[in-house]
């Protein structure tokens, strides 16, 4: 049984070559006009609007071209053919229409509700590109450049508030904007505006951990350019990369979360399930990153006898990094884990082992390369965000929806900084100050990654009108919170042209000064770094890279075979070489060598020259503090000094 | 009225996720190998399997692999649904299966014989990915590099010659090829292999204009390597970079060549139509491209007063010569034009013209950008040639047809490169010396544009028999041809370890000494390359770049006014910048200035040392000439010197 309607196209071969290479053109073009935009604003040092929000900008006023000006090719379109005999979609149709095969693609299942959505504007749909666009192509070298560039030392000093701020920030904000948006939901069914059945609480828990990841880019990049104070700066920037990985994670595990009976009551086997769901997915993606980073490390590292070094091959090299790592974000999708948050670990991990390992040329390659790849990325994001707006078939404008929606956004975003920044400042030596909190508060912005989980799933009507919500939610806050971010730093009095490495000097001197006192007592909270800073220093990076002791004198003596075998003949040939090497320590000496004093927290380059040589990442690896602590190895007449100033 | 069979398929979004993902990693794994491979190669100094015939070999090994160990997933595959009613195949499809609506998207247009070749192992389906890959994503980096990294000094000192041979010998190697499968397919058919109507000679020479695309990427490697014969290499190198581009061109015109009547019989009106048609896609694409680094040039150089100079963006920079240089090749493609020839010439002019404008980090960045991707694009077009001998689904063997190819592209190869040496030598002072020419012979390997050109049709059997073959000659040249490079030419006694600046002057000093006679009679040939430099020199280097004299020098002096506003203030400030600035040369005067003499041959940079701030492109440009002519301006004590031999 068929019931056919007409369908009438024009389509040969070349015709869809043409077709693609307009859209492409389309999206250069945007990119140019862009380009030319940030040209104009750097030069005229405007920062109201800053170049994603002119990137959205020119998106937006091209889909309304494309949407008014481009007619309707296919007249009669939204015709659906009726295949009963089917049991389900096979992945490629094969039709005999008038004695001619065509093939087809499956695409994907619509919703009937949708099937008239489609206005039949070939140039529209050619526009909206496959959301696994995003997913594949555009997002993993944003999320690997910034893994890549993070910068180690202030991360890491900062480590514990980051990580706070991100996982159990995100966890709050996903369960407040839930919670709010439910009963905006419950309001809206009960004004009759929307059918109890259409959107259970799960829903809301989605909407609420796709809008839960930050993309501060706008103002990071201010604070970038102005300097602003490195502290501030780390908070957001680890907060937002880390935010991202947790919520993408989210987003999966509260999809998977499916009570068995009714769906708004809470079921304990589900949740349970899905919060396992999100710890393994996560230990996973993060395994899975790290390994293929460790194995480029070992692959740049190797110093077989009868072989050339990679590194003197540098196209090999930069090819093999770029190759290795993107197969970390592979591996993991093929896997079933999240290839974004992989590698995003994967960066860190190449950043603190392989970066190392690379000679100079490739050094500034990949890096460049990334830089690249995340500029382009970032804007063609930006400029399909304006795109979607007007090219997307099926937006559905709930006013009372997208309020309710702006409000939860907020008071999630206020729910998450505040009590997390009062909880941190009870352990934190150097507190978060009151206008810190407030600019936090105000970088809250959406962007490229809350998009992407939104338009990864478009099919049901509560989805299409999440999509449509969380795309007025960017805009609104790209160009109005990233517009204003210079005034607001000026009104909150933030320091701004702060040199980073004076700025630790300064902080660590005046900290260690007011707090004497509690260094010994809260030293011990930050014993897993020391162990896990111990272990990286003695035994990693000796094994995955050349800088570091050499491992004969790490390891027991009974290793000693393998440790020569492991060792690069440069730890030995320039003992000088780490900061580190010059000195011995065991494990039982290792606790007293992990001090915070004022004399330790002064950068190590100032004590021994001659570990410049490493590069400049190498130095920043020099210390390692967990909050306000610092953890630093002392090195300054070549023997271990004790100094505990308690 | 409709036939439906059942068709087993599982299939949800996710998995169409991951599926992408094993296949991304799956060439990814490839390349990663053949990187390793080549470092195994580079410190073994193994010559006898270049990288390319590496990667195609792991290809092919890996095709093997998918095709016995992969099962085939869709059992019964091939089926067919019959739709009378509809009238053409619609882009987009809906069908309504068991209550559920499924979109599938319009792949393309099957013939009935290969219903059945379709096996319904999806992992092979999902391999053979889409051949407008090739020449929108793939191809253009390749091209674009070999415009962008041409050496032009010695390209220009050869260009009658190359030009010779990419437009006259590809044409004779495309009809030869044509004549010679016209008889084998005669043949077949009279042996009953064949069905007369199937294989036209248009049919022919379709293959003929696909087989003269001369790839040798592997010679020219080893070339580049070993420091062969600077002459050999440009005449190789330029005969190829052109001959790809004819070559695709001409493609393009036979297959629009489509007699009214009798297919066989010879059609004045249509062979014209054709011949127009290459003539005006080759001009218009030349133009397309030619245009856009225009227009990269002149961005690139601006110098409003109340704009910061691009250059202090490189990231800006970078990517605005990225997306212009793309958009050249979209435009023409757009525009029905051939994207791979404007990016070429788009390629050479931005050489030419807008890196003259570049700052060093961005001079530095772009080359390295596309030195990157022309070696990630080039190993995967090669590891995907490995993988298509298997993974391709309908490939024909006719043994016949295959045996008369391989005589076909020997004869053709020969019949373009012995005869148009000849002919050249007749007018060329240098002489292309026998060894040479056996070279150039061997040197015809078939690689990544005849396997693009093949893999874009392969709809009918003749052009599935027609891809099969190519695809055959493509490993047997590269593995063969490219693997005997290093022994052909210890046998050819050709010489390696060459300095191309020192060759340069021996050759001119040797030739001027023995060929006096001849220079003031053969230098007129030259007149349009010397109007072409004279007006390049003066009027367009100066508008487009810094270097060059001030246009207002260079200009009557009425048009001073425009020529103030259009010189770059650093040609006044650095006027010995460009190495011809220090002295001004009228119309009148062009002709004794340009001079093929021992003296003016050695390059420029020994006369003024200042000229190399220009960086090094910009020497190459201060010569250049027409097969063994030199064409060289002088300056010697900044005042223009005749010394004519004659």
């Amino acid at each position: 049984m068929e019931k056919l309607k007409k369908y009438v196209s024009v389509k040969d071969e070349d015709h869809f070559y043409h077709q693609g290479a307009v859209e492409l053109l389309i999206f250069n073009f945007l990119l140019i006009l862009t380009i030319l935009t940030i040209w104009l604003f750097k030069t005229h040092r405007f920062r109201f609007l800053h170049e994603t929000g002119g990137a959205m900008l020119y998106g937006l006023v091209m889909g309304l071209i494309i949407e008014y000006a481009t007619k309707s090719s296919d007249v009669e379109s939204g015709t659906v053919y009726e295949c009963e005999k089917l049991k389900s979609g096979p992945s490629t149709l094969l039709i005999n229409i008038t004695n001619q095969v065509y093939e087809y693609q499956y695409k994907g299942q619509i919703s009937h509700h949708n099937v008239n959505g489609h206005h039949g504007n070939a140039m529209l749909q050619k526009m909206t590109f496959d959301p696994s666009i995003f997913f594949n192509i555009l997002l993993p070298p944003i999320i690997f450049h910034a893994g890549y560039s993070l910068k180690k030392r202030h991360f890491f000093r900062n480590l514990g508030s980051i990580l706070t701020y991100a996982f159990l920030g995100t966890a709050i904000s996903c369960l407040v904007i839930g919670l709010i948006m439910y009963g905006f939901v419950k309001a809206m069914v009960h004004i009759g505006q929307l059918k109890q059945w259409e959107f259970h609480f799960t829903d809301c828990l989605f909407f609420g951990s796709l809008m839960s990841a930050t993309d501060p880019v706008t103002v990071l990049a201010i604070f970038h350019e102005l300097h602003v104070d490195t502290d501030l700066y780390t908070l957001l920037f680890g907060e937002s990369v880390l935010n991202d990985a947790v919520a993408i994670v989210l987003t999966h595990s509260i999809s998977i979360y499916s009570p068995k009976e009714n769906p708004n009551a809470f079921d304990a086997a589900a949740f349970f399930q899905s919060a396992g769901n999100f710890l393994g997915i996560f230990a996973g993606s993060f395994a899975m990153g790290s390994s293929y980073a460790v194995v480029t490390a070992l692959i740049s590292f190797m110093h077989l006898t009868k072989f050339t070094k990679l590194c003197e091959f540098p196209m090999l090299e930069t090819g093999l990094f770029f190759l290795l790592s993107w197969s970390a974000f592979l591996s993991a999708e093929a896997a079933g884990l999240t290839g974004i948050v992989a590698v995003l670990f994967c960066g860190v991990t190449q950043a603190h082992y392989t970066y190392n390992n690379l000679s100079p040329d490739s050094k500034m390659r990949t890096k460049q390369l990334f830089e690249f790849m995340n500029f382009l990325a970032e804007n063609v994001i930006f400029c399909y965000m304006g795109l979607a707006l007007f090219t997307f078939q099926n937006h559905i404008f709930n006013p009372l929806f997208i309020f309710g929606a702006f409000v939860a956004v907020f008071v999630a975003r206020a729910s998450n900084i505040y009590p997390l920044s009062f909880l941190l400042n009870l352990g934190r030596k150097q507190k978060i100050p009151r206008n810190f909190q407030h600019m936090m508060m105000f970088s809250g912005l959406r962007g490229a990654i809350a998009f992407a989980l939104a338009i990864r799933d478009t099919e049901s009507q509560p989805k299409q009108m999440m999509f449509t919500t969380a795309l007025l939610i960017v805009f609104f806050t790209v160009w109005v919170f990233g517009g204003g971010t210079t005034p607001m730093l000026t009104w909150l009095q933030i320091r701004v042209g702060v040199d980073p490495d004076e700025d630790l000097k300064a902080k660590a001197a005046s900290q260690s000064a007011s707090n004497l006192d509690k260094n010994t007592t809260k030293a011990e909270s930050a014993w897993l770094f020391r162990i896990w800073y111990g272990f990286d220093h003695k035994y990693l990076k000796p094994i995955l890279t050349h800088a570091g002791p050499p491992l004969t004198t790490t390891l027991p003596e009974w290793c000693n075979p393998v440790a020569r075998l492991l060792t690069s003949p440069s730890a030995y040939g320039d003992p000088l070489k780490d900061g580190d090497t010059d000195y011995i320590i065991n494990n039982d000496e290792l606790t007293e060598n992990y001090e915070s004093s004022a004399h330790v927290a002064v950068p190590a380059q100032d004590s021994t020259g001659s570990i410049q040589a490493t590069g400049k990442e190498d130095i920043q690896e020099g210390d390692l503090g967990l909050g306000g602590y610092k953890l630093q190895l002392q090195h300054t007449a070549g023997q271990p000094q004790m100094n505990s100033l308690a």
